[in-house]
């Protein structure tokens, strides 16, 4: 079957349903609240956000699919002037009450650009650039190496079913993607994250497609194995205090760096699906360090790039 | 006298002394603990953080003199190509504890640059441009419109000493610049702002210097009188967490918009100094809307643009 945009938008919102789904059942309390909004320029989108759950504090797993004129910074940044733009995707960020069980993100996106045409026919247009992006990464309040094994070697079985070179690729990516440059640090234990991924990398829109697809139903199997795993691991005040300044680095990187957040805001997108990544609560203390010899230290040395966690 | 950048710099550091001092005093309890530390590309600085007062929970006060080539983003930005540059000012941010007393920033400049000259001698190089920047701005988590009279009227007086028109213009100025536009709200009541005042502005630099010693001047007196004010007002858990969720918002300004942020992160300067400004502690609750009839709901309905508080 050739795809287009309405199916891989379809699947999309399938995927959201499936993974909500999925969360509620592990969490076994919470539920998420659904918003629909729609956005002024064209499109719009499902917000859902679970709060207070069992196991999640907050969470949000949003679909949208949102059109209408490139956006000028988008247009220079990517030159495609004089063109009208369509994305899809599904984003999530999930913050866990418990230190022990990581924050993930995830996010899989199809985009294509168009030539503007006055009284163009919206059915027969054909796209000018189409191209997926995404990318699963973890963020360890306390790295544990066994679960970030498990984590690394379920995407790299998922990259290696439709191409060897791609884990090595898109973990780099990764690394690189999703560093906070002012504190040298990356913001977890990286994963993968891949963009403008099309024709001109020597595989059909169908093949990217389907890996894209395999990228999004790992998320949520991955996701519940910690929930699973952790989230009855004990932890206290210092735990806790821990959990408040990394979530402070999640905050930096994502108003900072993060180049989803600033389409979004540059976009006029609904800010408070934009913003749901943002975590529930977060500190800032005055150049903390933490004590030799402690498991924050140890994490903190962690986040580098280029470890091999497989 | 003529002034010239070193008596600047100078004068700033000796600012930055007595603001300590003066909120030190008022404090009771809390010390700024002080920082020097030197930046690659050239200069330094001085941070001062004072860590849980009695009434300041989280406050800093830096002062830096960097230099070196002008980072390339500034160059462009500013038709600047080829030059070297001289920043040197004071930055503060302050946290209270108590909701009821506000968060208070103020920054002051001045900038030089230089055309690139290899073997140039210090001494006797002439700055292509010389500008001074700044300005005061209040952000109460509960809106007190004495209060805030108060403070506006107080920048009025200093403004109206060097020039009739600098309040009006600097106030406008302020409303745009502390604006949150992903969240229609200005961060707090406004207060003054101003940037690029030299010589076209049809004052010289002894009279702009004069103007912005006054504003600096200023601020000590302006915060003591809200720390004396409102410190031993009752609050209780909903102050607490209107207070966590309007910090969240300031982490937003900041992080997103705050040029002096971007400057300061984009020269590669301390990562720490140019963070104090983040607050303690800050929430983010999903589409919070605070009810009808309540000090909160009255609070979000001021922050627009335009109010004339005096």
């Amino acid at each position: 079957m050739k795809i287009n945009k309405e199916i891989i938008a379809k699947w999309f919102s399938t995927l959201q349903d499936a993974i909500c789904h999925q969360l509620e059942q592990v969490d076994g309390k919470g539920t998420f609240q659904e918003d629909k909004w729609e956005r002024k320029g064209g499109g719009g989108g499902v917000s859902r956000v679970l709060t207070n759950g069992a196991i999640i504090e907050k969470g949000g797993v949003n679909f949208s699919t949102v059109h209408g004129e490139t956006p000028y910074k988008i247009q220079q940044a990517l030159n495609l002037p004089n063109t009208d733009f369509y994305a899809t995707g599904v984003s999530i960020v999930l913050h866990p009450h418990n230190p022990h069980v990581p924050i993930i993100h995830m996010n899989v996106r199809y985009f294509e650009t168009f030539s503007r045409m006055p009284l163009h026919n919206e059915a027969t247009r054909q796209p000018v650039k189409w191209w997926f992006g995404g990318g699963i990464d973890l963020t360890p309040h306390y790295i544990d190496k066994d679960d970030a094994a498990h984590f690394h070697q379920t995407l790299k079985k998922v990259c290696d079913r439709h191409d060897k070179a791609f884990y090595m690729k898109f973990k780099k990516w990764a690394d690189d993607y999703f560093f906070i440059r002012h504190r040298n640090e990356t913001r977890g234990i990286g994963g993968i994250f891949f963009d403008h991924l099309n024709e001109e990398n020597g595989k059909t829109r169908e093949e990217i497609y389907k890996f894209v697809q395999d990228v999004g139903s790992a998320f949520a199997p991955l996701y519940c194995h910690f929930m699973h795993k952790n989230a009855a691991k004990p932890f206290g005040e210092n735990e806790k205090n821990w959990q408040y300044l990394r979530r402070g680095r999640y905050v930096e990187f994502n108003l900072v760096y993060d180049k989803g957040t600033k389409f979004g805001l540059d976009t006029n997108g609904r800010t408070e699906s934009i913003l749901m990544s943002l975590p529930p609560m977060a500190t800032w203390l005055y150049k903390h360090q933490p004590a030799q010899d402690t498991d924050e230290r140890e994490t903190l040395q962690l986040l580098k790039k280029g470890v091999n966690w497989v």
